[in-house]
C-alpha cells in the first residue's frame, strides 16, 4: 500500500439483523442520501406487497424460475424463509465489484451466514434495536401477517439474535433515529476504507 | 455481548505518522470539536517551542526528572527523538481507561510500535500526506530547524513510511482539510465502538 496514495479495495457489506429491526428502512435512507454504492436487489418468489416495485424493492420471479437459477449456479446465496424463496444474483454483485464499486446487500441473517463462508471478507453489520419489546412493536405495526405469523418471527428473531458473534459490527437502528443509524454505518464504511489491511473479495 | 444494548469496552488512540503529516494540528483540532476524550500530554525534555504550553502540548521536565520517571517504571512508552526524550505517563492512560475514557495520544511512529507490544489491542492510526514533495514543503515551512535537521527528518521520514503495515488505519491529512482528516478519525472510533469483538486494553 502506497503511503502517500492508499488505494482501498472495493467492500461487500451486508446489512443483516432479524426482521423489524429496520434493515429496508436502513437501506432506503442509504439510497435516498445518495450514497455513490450499488445496492443490491434480492430476488424472490414471494408476492410483492402493495408498493413495492419489481427490480427496485426485489425481484419478483415465479417459483419455478427461481429453481432454475439455483439449478443453475447464478445465485451467490439463496435462502427458504417462511416457505418463500430469496436469494443474491452472482453477476450483479460481481459486476458492481469489478467496476469498483462497493456493493451494499440487505440480507436476512441466515443469508448474512451463507455470505460469510462464501466470502469471509464481507463486512457483516447486524443491525438491532433497543428492546425486544421495540422489536414486537414494530412487528405488530407493520399490520401484514397475522398472529401466528407474527410470534412465528418473535421465535426467529429470539434465535438470530444469539448469532450476533458471527457478525463484524452491530448497529442499533433507534426508533425515530434512522438518520443516525445511517450515519453510523457510513462511518463503519468510512473506517473499511482506511484499513491498511484491505479486504480482498474474491467470489 | 447484549444484542439490545452493547457496551463498547474505552478504546487507546494512537495518532501517529512521520514529522510534518500534522500530528499535532489534527489532535488540536479534534481537541477544539470537544470530541469527548480523554487526551494524552506527552512528556519530554526538549525546551518549549514559542507559544508551547506546559501541560497543554507537552509536560516539559528537566532530562534528570525524565530519567527518573524511566527508573521508575512510570512511563507506558519513551523514546529518544533527535536526542530528546518523549514518553508517556502510565498512570494517566489507566486513569482514563479506568474511568470509562478513550483516550487518544500523539506518537512518533517508533513510540506507537511500543505500544502495539504493550497493548495490541491499540488503535493505532498512521496519519500521511499526499506525497513526499507536500512532506519537505511542510517541514520547510516551519521555519524551527537547520538544513541539516530538515534533511536528517526527511531521511527518518522515509523509513518511518514503510513500517506502515504495523498500523490498524491509514488516514491522509490533504492540505488545507484538516476537518476531513478529523472527521475520518471520528469515524473510525465510531466503528471501533460498532465492532463485535471488542478490543480489550489491559495495561
Amino acid at each position: 500500500m502506497d503511503p502517500y496514495n492508499p488505494v482501498p479495495n472495493p467492500l461487500l457489506v451486508v446489512i443483516s439483523g432479524p426482521s423489524g429491526v429496520g434493515k429496508d428502512a436502513t437501506l432506503n435512507r442509504m439510497k435516498e442520501m445518495g450514497y455513490p454504492f450499488s445496492f443490491v436487489v434480492t430476488t424472490t418468489d414471494r408476492p410483492p406487497r402493495p408498493n413495492e416495485i419489481n427490480g427496485v424493492d426485489y425481484f419478483f420471479v415465479s417459483t419455478a424460475e427461481f429453481e432454475r437459477m439455483i439449478q443453475d449456479g447464478e445465485l451467490l446465496e439463496y435462502a427458504v424463509v417462511y416457505g418463500q424463496y430469496k436469494g443474491v444474483s452472482k453477476a450483479q454483485v460481481r459486476r458492481a465489484l469489478d467496476s469498483g464499486q462497493d456493493v451494499v446487500m440487505r440480507l436476512d441473517v441466515q443469508g448474512a451466514a451463507t455470505i460469510r463462508r462464501l466470502a469471509p471478507e464481507a463486512v457483516l453489520i447486524f443491525l438491532s434495536c433497543e428492546s425486544e419489546e421495540e422489536l414486537t412493536a414494530r412487528l405488530r405495526a407493520r399490520r401484514t401477517e397475522s398472529e401466528e405469523a407474527l410470534r412465528a418471527r418473535l421465535a426467529l428473531a429470539r434465535q438470530e439474535m444469539e448469532r450476533l458473534p458471527e457478525f463484524d459490527y452491530i448497529v442499533i437502528n433507534r426508533t425515530d433515529r434512522l438518520d443516525e443509524t445511517v450515519e453510523t454505518i457510513g462511518a463503519i464504511i468510512t473506517a473499511e476504507k482506511c484499513r491498511v489491511r484491505q479486504r480482498e473479495i474474491a467470489l
